[in-house]
């Protein structure tokens, strides 16, 4: 597999041409950016780690039958993905409030929800990743109604499957984005990374932030908690 | 029925307590807020129209099977209704772009849409009315799910009526604003009022807007315009 002119770099990727028109080089950085581009920094080591926990997370999501963008790890931040047409839509579900949600509805972080929700932002850093429900989304032409069914019911399913396996690591899954894409074939599949700048995970126990909220808040210790979330799954999966 | 002490003073409207506890005195003003309250004004002989309008209005509804808080008109500008605790959604259904919806995603005036949208806002002034999707509403508990479900279905057959009705009147219903309550009973019923301080009206040839939104645009012939669109009503109901 021959890694061929760069076509995009990102705020934490740069994506790659290979030989194969329907295959691409993800290539993750340390770049850090918050508030829509406003915070930027750097946080050492975290391509390494966003590149293997989110392949590890991919090949889990792939096991419990939502298909992927995931093909295989080419080293310590590279990785080969299918090439999608990003559905232009961020997917965030929430298990508990924090965040913009807490912020928008003026009510404290930690509130555990009888049921996940879910929404959806119009992807478009211009505007602000506007938020948006499934009608919107039909009338901005966005996405079909089938699709936007389907990416429900896999950003669900991932929930899910998350849920549980960090449950099994001892940290709480509070919420996280998802981006999907279709394959040439239309077929809607996950893409772009689960890691900790897409989730936040908080220790069970201690509610320790665990994720990139530490970057964001200037909590510090964040490389720390990027290496713990990592040696957590890792121990995880050698057990 | 006798006009008891004012519980409510909002916006565009005062709120009286009668000898029936179950039934409550609306009393239009000529006052006009836009931008949550930022800008103010008057928009003389206002009230009395909007009154009359909105009367006429949700009689209409209630003849096409929608329950409305609307009992009897008393005068000009007051009105007998059900007493009702508001869900604190405000439900927005939309035919074609324009407003919050054109500025927010970045599109022009104008679009007409395949299908109408609805969207809710949870209605709380110093949080600006955030936009929320169902699973928000769920998880803030504003509403249950089937007191939401029952408000879509209410205001899509809302969208209905009147679109149709201003349409025979050479109107073209662009979007608007509903409020629903619970009645006695715990029941929904259509609230607050409709009228073109709620609705986007556009005359069907020339696009003039005749709502609103000539106060909030300083676009001047504000009370010709809600004069226009409720001599139009009249000549229509006159047929």
């Amino acid at each position: 597999m021959q890694k061929l002119e760069q076509i995009y770099e990102g705020k934490a990727k740069k994506v790659f041409k290979t030989d194969d028109p329907e295959l691409l080089i993800v290539d993750y950085k340390d770049d850090a950016t918050a508030f829509n581009g406003l915070k930027k920094g750097t946080i050492l080591g975290k391509g390494v780690i966003n590149n293997q926990m989110s392949n590890r997370l991919m090949a889990k999501m792939e096991k419990a039958g939502i298909p992927t963008h995931f093909v295989r790890e080419l080293s310590q931040r590279e990785t080969l993905v299918k090439r999608v047409a990003i559905v232009p839509l961020e997917v965030i579900v929430r298990n508990i409030s924090a965040g913009s949600f807490a912020k928008r509805y003026g009510v404290e972080e930690g509130i555990v929800f009888d049921q996940p929700t879910i929404e959806f932002s119009y992807k478009n850093d211009a505007l602000g990743d506007p938020l948006l429900n499934t009608y919107h989304a039909l009338a901005l032409k966005l996405a079909t109604a089938e699709e936007i069914e389907t990416i429900k019911n896999y950003a669900f399913a991932v929930n899910e499957v998350l849920k549980a396996f960090w449950a099994e690591c001892g940290v709480t899954l509070v919420d996280f984005k998802l981006e999907f894409g279709k394959v040439a074939d239309g077929s809607i599949v996950l893409a772009d990374e689960i890691s900790p700048d897409t989730c936040r995970l908080w220790d069970a126990k201690t509610h320790e932030k665990l994720d990139k909220d530490r970057f964001r808040r200037d909590l510090g210790g964040v490389e720390d908690a990027y290496a713990e979330i990592m040696k957590r799954l890792l121990d995880h999966d050698a057990q």
